[in-house]
């Protein structure tokens, strides 16, 4: 049946984000940057434990189990910390909330595919600096009029992590517009903007338990600002959906984020494969900038991109590849365990030596 | 410290819904409309049987699995199902999608009060025509020009449910604009507008796990439509975040769907605690619309509704009370089980024969 033509005419027409694959049955999945660990001993426990006849209840709007425990953890006021339905959720309601100006937000040219897709959806004006020939942001493109500014650090998907010393020169040039720091890959990185915000009030940090705390399949992420900031997130969050974090999330989430210690040595795990796949893909002849993500982004000079990221598909092996401008040589490869990443060097030396025949 | 007024000019100012209030204590419960009753229990297994390290990886972004059930469980297809974090995120993707044209959008002056909210978020117009006096939606005012209709049925908080024809009225009257349904309550009243969908292209039903599945904690709605209007929701909604349901509300949903004679039991304990209900609150002297979901909106004639919502609060009793024109006498008491039931009505006794004492 043909639908009638009127009733389209007021629906919302975007180009959705097309998330990496997801596939089902059995691969070496490095295509979503997922961690190759499972969360602290203490989500097992906790999940153990929960209650089934507690789902007929609503659970805390406020998250307040949740949002205390980060707070603590990060030393700064329970006002002061957002929580979401991953940072997806998190960052659309600061794109809702903040970016209302009639001058254009900025971001990378190169950078997390999402920023330009919630622009889109709520027609937020948007210009793209471009990155540089090294894939570095300069830092003079956020220097001008503009309303509002979004980055990651590190960048998506470069894995290039600035220093503190570039991201507040950047706030302190953009003070009377709200400056979005994306750390969702900070834990395998360095040290993070959450430092510079009891000096600038237009700072927000986001932050995810996708990566680093290896729950993605939870779906919890947060933002941490001034507090007059965050009352505007939480009144624009319950304005939209009062109950977003379901029972489950609240209470697995809380658990992974005391237990510092494993989490730590999980990161020292995946910056060590991440170390050793470096050397390896270099020995391979590949070429990257600097990986300080829980991914690394390479291309090799004398293979095709799309060819190499079809080859390991054939054998199983999913990693992340854009037909995009200046950067469709690239592959984006998640750091997985040892063993996996094994798999994948196995995988490139066969391609590499079978064309090596054929160029013969 | 002061915050930089230049910041806070170009933020979305919103005034936000206020959800029900969530003791944490030991109280009878009687003010979200929740159910009584735990899941069913096959999610009790369900979760038992979950394994943690799966929360590792992200969730099925298309929740497929739970998909497929309900478009079983309704007899539809799988794209015509779209599903979301509870009824509130779907019918926020609804407005976003389907509400964009210059003209108002009509809903009842008395109704989820979350329609509003939403309007007011995304900028939309709209107009609230006023129920009758006996709290009925009237048809006729949904004959006119609009840019697109919603309200619930049985409507909140009034509890009164129209049946199909009177649905259908105004279907037929609305071909060129979507017409959104929201059945949150449909189990405990009578026949759904599904049975319309056939024949009406503009008709979006929304349903929820929140009350008759009793699986407020876990966050999960959905949508019936059209394939193509389901397309829309879909679009819209990766472009706001492609992973919503956690792993958990996936697994545990489906397990929920699944036992369909657990659910028609619950329904049915809950009709007849509803009926009895009505019984006791009518010899009380309370007056109300015949109500046909999982509460009863009802007033008293000789009592103050504030002060009503009041004492049985001291006693830790909560039900729902609005300070709003027109309704500001009434308590919307939802229906939990006959012990809750009774130590309801031993308080109302209490409190009447303590007036009567009073007046005397």
């Amino acid at each position: 049946m043909e639908i009638n033509e009127n009733l389209l005419k007021n629906i919302r027409k975007v180009e959705p984000y097309v998330p990496g694959e997801q596939p089902q049955n059995k691969v070496v999945k490095l295509n979503t940057n997922e961690n190759p660990y499972p969360p602290a001993p203490g989500v097992q426990k906790a999940l153990r434990e929960l209650e089934y006849d507690r789902f007929r209840l609503y659970p805390d709007p406020t998250a307040k189990n949740l949002v205390d425990i980060l707070a603590k953890y990060y030393h700064v006021g329970n006002d002061q910390v957002f929580v979401g339905v991953g940072s997806d959720d998190v960052l659309a309601m600061c794109f809702l909330t903040f970016f209302n100006s009639e001058k254009p937000v900025l971001f990378p040219d190169i950078t997390y595919s999402f920023y330009k897709v919630w622009a889109g959806l709520y027609g937020i004006p948007y210009e793209c600096p471009k990155l540089d020939g090294d894939f570095r942001i300069q830092r003079e493109d956020y220097y001008r009029d503009n309303g509002g500014i979004i980055f990651p650090n590190p960048n998506a998907p470069t894995a290039i992590y600035e220093e503190l010393e570039f991201i507040e020169d950047i706030l302190r040039h953009n003070q009377d517009v709200i400056v979005i720091v994306d750390e969702a890959y900070i834990d395998f990185a360095g040290r993070s903007a959450l430092e510079l915000l009891a000096k600038y009030q237009n700072l927000i940090v986001v932050q995810t338990f996708s990566k680093a705390r290896s729950m993605a399949g939870m779906r919890i992420g947060y933002a941490i600002g001034d507090p007059e900031l965050v009352k505007c997130l939480n009144d624009v969050k319950y304005s939209f959906n009062s109950y977003t974090l379901n029972l489950p999330s609240l209470i697995c989430g809380a658990e992974a984020v005391k237990d510092r210690e494993y989490f730590e040595k999980v990161i020292s795990e995946i910056v060590d494969t991440r170390e050793w796949t470096k050397k390896e893909l270099r020995g391979l002849g590949f070429e990257f900038p600097d990986a300080k993500a829980n991914f690394i982004f390479a291309a090799h000079p004398d293979y095709n991109g799309e060819e190499l990221f079809q080859a390991l598909k054939r054998e199983n092996i999913y990693v992340r590849h854009w037909n995009s401008e200046r950067i469709g040589q690239y592959l984006r490869i998640s750091i997985g365990t040892k063993e996996e990443m094994g798999i994948l060097f196995d995988s490139l030396k066969r391609y590499i030596s079978k064309q090596g025949d054929y160029n013969l």
